[in-house]
């Protein structure tokens, strides 16, 4: 079936006719290495032609501005082991790689039977199937914070529900707040959307707390969400009831919006209580991100969710569509994954949670005793997720925006634990120096 | 741990500095309802504070602007059911629906052993595993367009992988060229993104091969991709070599990349020949597209991938940095299915593929004779995919941008596929009237 006809006539001598682009560069070409011809034949202006005369390539803005600082440090970092010690990995944010959190058993025969039920295999509606929201408003409803299905909007992995959430509330020249330290993602995906972030502190000294009057002060009047991440990456922080009242009513008093990341939910040590935004909210609307990640140890599967607090409707139908519409993007999460959640949410059983949650608060509390007496190091005692705060008096590591703190995973085997502190204790103690001394001066 | 100290001190009397947002509703509220008022103690300009006195919460353009114009249509669809006939859904993109198209024992026994070994349930890297991303590039690498791990992006589904490829190359103020009649979320994601989208015409009197004339008339100076859908949706049309050579001479000529949405890819019905577009190409840059949705008959599992073709490095490290950078934003595919995916592409028995491919050429045939004989229609018969497009001579219907087509999808069971055809030729027996009368006149 040859045919030519598809050879569209133009003469071949480069005449330009658009002589500002011309004049640009004085060759003929705009920066695109674009020449600018005219059709044979026809010489109005509307079916003047252009065509590029080479290759040039380039990627799109908001693929050079969605950075992740996390990512280019672990990417960037160039390190030689001690070959005479093994390498401990604290700084990885996940409970999987050292094999000793392995999710529940009902966890993975749910999914078994998910697949042997041959009726996940095709689409579901973009934002998840009904039964599933429906599964998943169960969970979490409550008197003071009513859930229904359509709530509830399935994601690929909670990084998905932040990222609808962050794209639904604001428009490129808009403001976020959020914490410092914080979750990278936030940043990495606002200032690809044209987003500003404005980074409200945490105080280590009122473990980890907001401070609320610096939080106040960055509200202006594009700030449209504001971020909370409760209990806390990376500080391992829990809020108490009067501290997350008092962050919902500066955002009553100036009518903002929360994204409240609450992925570590539930995820709190014995003895700590736990209580969502919503739950302590009668008119702030409350986008609450969730998923499995975390709690049921499975952050590769990618299950996430938005639960959507809205009693006063002030979202009201035209933020719902809006996710909606974001969600058909990409379909939202595997089937399989939510053809098991009713029975991963109803049928793991507490021992589950609870020997998680115990092996947490241990570690933490090995890692608290062992480290919290070297000099040079200050550490607040976490009370919930899987991380704790090590603040150093001397040195120059960033993470999470945050000069002299690193952040320790307490999820590592607890002998493994145990040599990392001790590393780090021998470490310290090797290098650290009064403040009498002149702080100018370089370790050696 | 009381705390007043987080109130912010202001006046009360809602002084307003800004009198130009006072002139322009007279009220000191400017459109989103926010008065400024001064911060006590501080007259600097820089310290001016202002706050919403009211709820206003609007969904950002983006998430207006993401509209699936399928999705409307089926959504705003108001249909009375014959009660004397049951609905046969003849409309559904999904092989799934039926049940009579499983996948294949190997295909989930594959997923199962990936479940039990307990190594999937962690993330993987944003791009995917890299041993996923090697079992990849293998199964679609050959000669003439070599294919190794780093080529291979492992994304949320297809769709996704059209999400980012889209991203990567396009800035607001680019435009694309997608197929007319063509698969709707080219559109959607692209105008969503302040892209423009100009339509090439598929040429039905020529087995749907695209009008290269017109494609090619459509290019402009802004044209930063060339989507090119082959094996096609909704037009079931399977290119020849030498008209994806004509296609790959106009991107070429004018430097384009080529978008090559291939995820009904080896989905051709026996005795005809699928070729990729990159196995023709010698210099064009190709982002091919595709996933296990329809070949494996599991679009809800979410596993898509792009496969970066760049023999000439023109698009070089930057563009595979970009879609690295666009990969992080949710974390990419189920990790239970990325664990699965050796066993699928390389356990699944040749003839399960063949069994799929016959029934959907046999159901073509089926609907095509029942049909072609219909006073009316006009029917393509398909070499590929799972759809077959309908001409009518009369009629407003409104799909893939294309007035009087619709797509029938050819993966229900046959003796539906005969009841719907039975009940198509009976609806255009009553309606139909031949051209010689008053075109213009309404049907009754």
């Amino acid at each position: 079936m040859e045919d030519n006809s598809y050879v569209v006539k133009m003469n071949g001598n480069g005449v330009n006719e658009n002589n500002s682009l011309n004049g640009v560069n004085g060759k003929g070409l705009n920066r695109n290495g674009i020449q600018h011809k005219t059709v044979k034949g026809s010489v109005s202006k509307s079916k003047q032609k252009s065509r590029r005369q080479r290759w040039n390539i380039r990627p799109s803005e908001i693929s050079i501005n969605t950075l992740n600082p996390i990512r280019a440090i672990v990417d960037g970092m160039k390190l030689s082991p001690n070959p005479g010690k093994p390498m401990i990995a604290l700084s990885i944010g996940d409970p999987t790689v050292f094999g000793n959190l392995p999710t529940d058993e009902k966890v993975t025969q749910a999914l078994k039977d998910a697949i042997d039920s041959h009726k996940y295999n095709g689409y579901a509606p973009s934002v998840g199937y009904q039964k599933s929201r429906d599964v998943v408003a169960n969970f979490y409803t409550c008197p003071e914070a009513p859930l229904e299905a359509e709530d509830v909007v399935l994601t690929s992995g909670c990084s998905q529900a932040i990222d609808l959430a962050i794209t639904v509330l604001c428009n490129p020249g808009d403001n976020i707040l959020i914490p410092c330290p914080g979750f990278s993602l936030y940043k990495t995906l606002a200032v690809s959307l044209g987003i500003q972030v404005k980074l409200y502190n945490l105080l280590p000294e009122k473990s980890w707390e907001i401070d609320l009057q610096h939080m106040e002060s960055l509200i202006d009047d594009r700030t449209t969400c504001l971020i909370i991440n409760n209990p806390s990456n990376p500080c391992g922080s829990v809020y108490s009831k009067e501290h997350l009242q008092n962050v919902l009513s500066v955002a009553s008093k100036n009518c903002i919006p929360i994204l409240a990341d609450e992925i570590y939910g539930d995820m709190v040590f014995p003895g700590c209580k736990y209580q969502s935004m919503a739950s302590l909210s009668s008119d702030v609307p409350i986008l609450a991100c969730g998923g499995l990640a975390k709690r049921w140890l499975v952050p590769g599967w990618r299950m996430g969710w938005i639960l959507i607090h809205d009693r006063n409707q002030i979202f009201g139908k035209e933020i719902r569509q809006g996710l909606v519409h974001l969600s058909q993007r990409i379909m939202g999460a595997c089937t399989i994954v939510q053809g098991a959640i009713e029975s991963i949410l109803n049928d793991t059983p507490q021992e589950f949670y609870y020997r998680t949650l115990s092996f947490l608060k241990s570690n933490s509390e090995i890692c608290f005793s062992e480290l919290s007496t070297v000099p040079g190091l200050t550490l607040v005692l976490p009370a919930g997720a899987m991380y704790l705060m090590v603040s150093l008096t001397r040195s120059e590591l960033l993470a999470f925006e945050y000069p002299n703190y690193f952040r320790i995973v307490v999820t590592v085997p607890e002998e493994m634990m145990m040599e990392a502190c001790a590393r780090i204790r021998e470490f310290c103690q090797r290098h650290y120096r009064p403040c009498s001394q002149d702080s100018n001066e370089l370790d050696q």
